[in-house]
């Protein structure tokens, strides 16, 4: 790896499963992307029969998130080329990732792709999609759900929050901006080298909406006051919880095309749609129909509980190895339910999806 | 998988990297079939450029294992086809294999071929290779050691034994003799859907000398006799231990040919050549030079805790999550060394290697 790996995943600190149990606003999130993808399904040419059509899923973690889109990938692509044809699909997430849990997911969930298509090779690759990690042209279709926000390391200290698009510091917006932006970059040119001609990638992540703002405003609060409590409370210390950080971004239309310069294309790429939108948000839905906070509270204290609280944890004093690990999750997780429940609202979540086609199709 | 999985990993019950750690007669066993694997890969007819050349890793545990011949057949192959040719390596395992420490392993560990070379690109499938894994004639040289002697499921009880090899019992030795025989046509029939045209297969396993014999006689039993103690003293109840069994075979010359038939051919594969010999024991090595039973036991102990001692405790009545089986594991180990320390000898390892080449090269 060029870069450490900064933001150990759950799996290595909380057991098997827990991303696949928690990712429910991920998956009301992805949902407007998947007919854009069966649509790249449809638009990407394809490598001569018999050689396998390459699926890349690029940031699968635990897989579950992964199933839908690649069924309807899947799905698309057996319209064109029947049901004999290998078609490979390759999940990628960092080394610590839960790779176990991601194949007994693909082996034994009611909605894999899996069991029944003969003719489907599932794989997987434990590297940093900032690096090239597939060969060269060997991807007909990218996906990418939820993952490029995640920088590929935090590149600065927050000093006044734990989530940048909420902090006023003026030198960690920079760092965190020059950070988004160079990531942005090096994932278009990896991902430039690794798809075919004519290839099709689909991203989807987080965003900036039109007034520049990032969304989840009240959960990122209750997290960085659950937080500065922990140090109110000495349980952690202030040197530890200036160390925390949520290495992630949302971008806006402007830094999503800034690569890609006057004539629209970048290395060979070119974006094809590009659409910001707001996530549907299921738990206040939910709410509204029931009016129980407790379970609203518990539902959004689920959402950073399998990365972003993790994340934080790996940077008390005894990193991934510090036996207040479970205690701090839990001691989080209580005051981000506190904090929710007492004032119930609709969360806004910006995001985008975007269709970016490789030249020669 | 079309087999519930009946062997649990290390990883599921010790934490990761025990396999790595434990590899030590893995590790010599398989130093002699290096120069055949380099064979391999100077006569295993090539893709057209710039297509990648894929290598296949079948049983590859947490990688430490594989990195000597996986660096061994890169280093071969670059020869052949230069330095910028894409190599895609395939690390095949159970789906609760440990992947992450493989993946951590490939990236850090300082034998690893990964650092050195940019055009080789590692990935990893969670699938049994009882299955066919990977698409139709993709893999140009396939590598398995230290794998196929697990069956794909236990196929019998043993009523007096542990090891099928030292059992008395008719009924169980024939269950173990078919399920021997149909895993390996299996396996061969698997590897001949994923092979080239001319691409090669390298297969090193347990196997039975001139007389039949799988070796291990003292450790085997040692296992035995220790497991035979935890009844005696009630830690586990009987009907616990009659269940328990390692689901490995040896073969033989007449076992391993045995698919080919009379004119030498099985499903496009033919054997190039075939070789039993004698596993190296560098524990009675440094034996024979410290005179120190307390190592040599320490480290006979050592080389079935990561993979014989968790199948037997996934056979407790809690199955792999029996609070006992830390403590199970402890007294087994610590059993088995009283044993070995009390008569330490050479051991028997009988290995077999061998060379198969798929038609079309």
């Amino acid at each position: 790896m060029a870069e450490p790996p900064p933001f150990p995943t759950v799996a290595a600190m909380e057991g098997h499963g827990a991303y696949n149990r928690m990712s429910r606003v991920q998956a009301s999130g992805l949902a407007p992307a998947l007919p854009l993808l069966e649509r790249a399904a449809a638009s990407a040419l394809l490598p001569p029969a018999p050689e396998a059509i390459v699926i890349a899923d690029y940031g699968a973690s635990q897989g579950h998130n992964s199933l839908a889109p690649m069924a309807a990938a899947i799905g698309r692509l057996r319209q064109r080329v029947g049901r004999e044809r290998a078609i490979s699909v390759v999940h990628t997430d960092r080394p610590d990732n839960d790779f176990a849990t991601l194949f007994q997911t693909l082996a034994s969930d009611p909605d894999s792709y899996l069991p029944g298509d003969a003719a489907v090779f599932p794989s997987a690759v434990g590297r940093s999609f900032y690096e090239q990690i597939l060969p060269p042209a060997s991807v007909t279709l990218g996906w990418s759900s939820w993952a490029v926000q995640w920088l590929s390391r935090a590149p600065a200290a927050i000093p006044d929050q734990v989530q940048i698009s909420f902090s006023r510091d003026p030198a960690a917006r920079a760092a965190y901006a020059a950070r988004a932006a160079e990531d942005w970059r090096t994932f278009l040119i990896q991902r430039s080298r690794e798809l075919r001609p004519g290839g099709r990638l689909l991203v989807m992540t987080m965003a900036l909406d039109e007034a520049g703002d990032m969304g989840y405003r009240p959960l990122v609060e209750a997290i960085y006051s659950a937080l500065m409590d922990l140090v109110a409370e000495g349980f952690i210390q202030p040197d530890e919880a200036q160390r925390m950080a949520i290495p992630t971004v949302g971008r806006g239309r402007e830094e999503f095309t800034a690569p890609f310069g006057a004539d629209g294309r970048f290395c060979g790429l070119s974006i094809e749609q590009l659409e910001l939108y707001q996530g549907e948000d299921r738990i206040w839905t939910e709410f509204e129909r029931q009016r129980d906070a407790r379970t609203y509270a518990a539902s959004w204290a689920a959402f950073p509980r399998a990365s972003v609280l993790p994340t934080l944890a790996a940077d008390l004093d005894g990193g991934s190895a510090d036996p207040r690990i479970p205690d701090f999750i839990a001691r989080m997780v209580a005051g981000i339910e506190t904090r929710m429940a007492a004032a119930p609202q609709r969360m806004r979540i910006p995001l985008a999806m975007m269709l970016i086609a490789k030249d020669g199709g």
